[in-house]
C-alpha cells in the first residue's frame, strides 16, 4: 500500500483499551483495510446522516465491498435535538432487526452528535460492541471523536446520560472536511485554537499565520492543525482518561461560559464552536484578573477571533441568566464554577474563586467587542 | 466495631475497580459505615421495589441515619417486565430533579433487576456514578451483584442493552434471605447448584447433602454456600472481567436454552432459576454427547434437581420456537450458539457446533422427566 506513508497516526495509549487515531487525505477508501489490521471482522453498522451519506455514502460502501459479513447503513435524524436516548433506542430496535451480535461493530460515520448518539449505543447494546469513529467535522476530529466520552442529551442538560467507551479506531479523512459550510469550517476552528492556547502556542501561532488557509479548508495546513489537536487530546485522555487528575478538565476552556450561551439562546443561534469563542474572550478578559494573563496576549487572542470572523454580539442575553446557567454545567463543583483560565497564550489553570462581578465584567468585553 | 469478625469479606481484585463482596448475617445495619469506608460520601438513592422496603427499607433508613448529604428513597416496579429503557429513563429523572450530582451514589436495594436496572442507571447518568449493590435474594447475592454485568431487556432478549459497571461494595445481607418466598430459594438454588457444577464439585456435593437445610433458609448452609459462590464468581470476574477470554462464559451454563424458555414463556411461567435449571438439564444431556459427561453423573445431577423440586414441563414451549430463540442470544458467535456443556460435575466447556437435532433431544429428556 504506497499511500499508507501519507498517514498520520497518533497512537491513544490506553493499555489494552488503546487505539489509534489516522489522520490524511482521502484516507476514507482504506476503511476496509485498517479495521482488518485491527482484527475487527464481523457484521458492521454504519450510523450517519442522511446528508453525510448523500456526500461519503458511496465511498464507505467501495471502502467495505468485500465485507462478507454485511454492512448496514443506518441514517438517523441529525442535529443536538436528536441526541438523545429514543434516537438510542430505535438504534438498538433496527440493529436487533438485523441480527447483530456482540462481535458486529458500528462505526459512526459524521459529527460529533453522531459519534455521542452511536457511540452510546455501541457502548451499551449486548454490553458494549466495537465501536470505529470517522468523524467529518473539525470538531469532531480534533476533539468528540477521540477519547470515549459518548452520551445523549437529557430535557435537564446536554450529555447528562452517557459512558466512557472508547472506540477501536478514529478515522479523520481530512478530505471530508472540504464540504463543509464555511460556518462550520469556522466553529471547528475555534477548537483548534482552543488546543493552541491551553497547550500549544506554536499550534496558535500556526493558526494566526495560516488563518486564511485554514478557511479556506487548505489540505496541508488542516492536516497538520488536526493533528497537532489529535496529539494534545491523545495525550490528555492518556493521562486522565476519567478526569480524575483534572487535567482533561483543561479542555473545557471557553465552555463554562460557551455552553451557558449555547443553552440559553437554544441552540440554533449559535454554533458550538462559535459559543465557545464568546467563552473564550470571556476568559481571556478573567485570565488578565486571575491568572496573570497579559493584556498584550489577551488582545492578541482577540484580534484572531475577530479576524476569524466569529460572531460576539451578546444582544438580548442577559448577564445574570448566563451566570445562572454556568452553575448547571457538568464540572460545577461543592456549587463552585470551575474556570480555565490562561495564564498564557500555551498554558492554562483551573481557577474557582471566580466572582459574578469579575464574570460580568468579562462578558461587558466581549460586548465591547461588536 | 466487635461484630466485624462475623462477615466474610471477599475481594474482587480488579485493581483500582476492585471492591469487597461483604457476607453476613445482620450485616445491613453497618451500610453506613462500610459505605464511609470506602470514601463513599456524597447523596446517595437507595434503589428498589415496594415490596424491599416494606421489609427493609427502615433498617437501610436506620444505618443512614445521620448521612448529612441526603438519602432519597425511590422505588420501582419489580420484576422482569419492569427491567427496561424506560424504567431507567424515568429513573434518571427522579434522580436528576433531586439535584443529583457526579458524586452521588445509588445503592441497589433488591434483587436481580434491581441491580441490573439501577446499576445501568448508575453506569451512565453523568457517564457513571458510584453504585453499591444490597442483594436480598439468594440468585443476586451469589451471581447478579458481583462482576458489574447491570442491564436492561429489550422487547428481541433479555439483558440486550447494558454495560460492565463494576460497583463500589457489595453487602450480601444473608438474613433477608429468611423472608424469600420457598419457591425464590429454589431459584436461588438453582445458581448455587450452577456454580458447583462449573467450578466445585465439593460445592455440589455440599448441597446434595444439606439440601433440606439450603431450602429451609438454615443460616450456617446458605452463609458458606453463598460465600463459595460468590468466592468462584470473584475469581471469574478478576480473570475475565470483560468475557475476552471464555472463562466468563462458562456463568452461562445453563443460560442458553433457559433464557429461551424464559423468555419465550413471557418471564412469567418460571423463575428466573427454574429456567436455567431447564436449561441445565439439557445441558447435562448435550453434555453426553459433546463433552463426555458421564450418564451417571448426568442421572445424579438430573436426581438433585428433581429432589428439590424443580419444574421441568415445557407444555405449550414448541421446540422449534425455543431453538430459534436460542440464536439471539448475546453469546451467538458467527451465527453458532456456544453451549456451555458439563464434562464433569465440577468442569465445563464451550461447545459451539451443537446440532438443532441435539438440543431436540436434549429437550426430549427435559420433556420425559415431568
Amino acid at each position: 500500500m504506497p499511500s499508507r506513508g501519507e498517514y498520520t497516526q497518533i497512537p491513544v495509549e490506553l493499555g489494552e483499551r488503546g487505539y489509534p487515531v489516522i489522520i490524511g487525505t482521502r484516507v476514507l477508501g482504506e476503511l476496509g483495510d485498517l479495521l482488518r489490521e485491527r482484527q475487527i471482522m464481523g457484521k458492521i453498522a454504519v450510523v450517519s446522516t442522511p446528508r453525510v451519506l448523500e456526500l461519503y455514502g458511496e465511498a464507505v460502501k467501495e471502502a467495505l465491498r468485500d465485507w462478507e459479513p454485511g454492512v448496514h447503513i443506518l441514517a438517523i435524524e441529525e442535529g443536538e435535538e436528536a441526541k438523545n436516548l429514543e434516537t438510542v433506542a430505535a438504534l438498538y430496535d433496527r440493529l436487533l432487526e438485523r441480527a447483530f451480535e456482540r462481535s458486529s461493530t458500528i462505526i459512526a460515520l459524521g459529527g460529533g452528535m453522531i459519534g455521542d448518539t452511536a457511540g452510546f449505543a455501541a457502548a451499551t447494546l449486548f454490553r458494549g460492541v466495537d465501536f470505529v469513529q470517522v468523524p467529518t467535522t473539525i470538531l469532531a476530529q480534533v476533539d468528540a471523536a477521540i477519547g470515549g466520552k459518548v452520551g445523549v442529551n437529557h430535557p435537564l442538560g446536554k450529555n447528562l446520560v452517557g459512558a466512557i467507551y472508547q472506540p477501536r479506531l478514529v478515522l479523520a479523512d481530512i478530505s471530508t472536511l472540504r464540504t463543509l459550510p464555511g460556518r462550520e469550517v469556522r466553529s471547528g476552528l475555534a477548537e483548534i485554537i482552543k488546543y493552541g492556547v491551553i497547550r500549544d502556542r506554536a499550534l496558535f501561532e500556526f493558526v494566526e499565520g495560516k488563518l486564511d488557509g485554514l478557511l479556506d479548508c487548505e489540505p496541508e495546513a488542516l492536516t497538520r492543525t488536526v493533528a497537532g489537536c489529535c496529539r494534545i487530546k491523545a495525550e490528555i485522555v492518556r493521562e486522565d482518561e476519567r478526569e480524575i487528575t483534572g487535567l482533561r478538565a483543561i479542555l473545557n476552556y471557553g465552555h463554562t461560559i460557551g455552553h451557558a450561551v449555547e443553552s440559553l439562546s437554544g441552540y440554533g443561534r449559535f454554533r458550538h464552536g462559535e459559543a465557545v469563542t464568546i467563552g473564550m474572550l470571556a476568559a481571556g478578559e478573567l485570565g488578565m484578573e486571575y491568572a496573570g494573563f497579559p493584556e498584550q496576549e489577551r488582545d492578541r487572542f482577540t484580534r484572531l477571533i475577530l479576524k476569524a470572523g466569529f460572531p460576539t454580539d451578546l444582544d438580548g442575553l442577559d448577564d445574570q441568566a448566563i451566570i445562572d446557567r454556568t452553575y448547571s454545567d457538568k464540572k460545577v463543583v461543592d456549587g463552585q464554577v470551575r474556570y480555565v483560565l490562561p495564564e498564557r497564550l500555551g498554558t492554562v489553570r483551573l481557577v474557582s474563586d471566580v466572582s459574578e462581578a469579575s464574570v460580568r465584567r468579562a462578558l461587558a468585553y466581549v460586548r465591547s467587542l461588536s
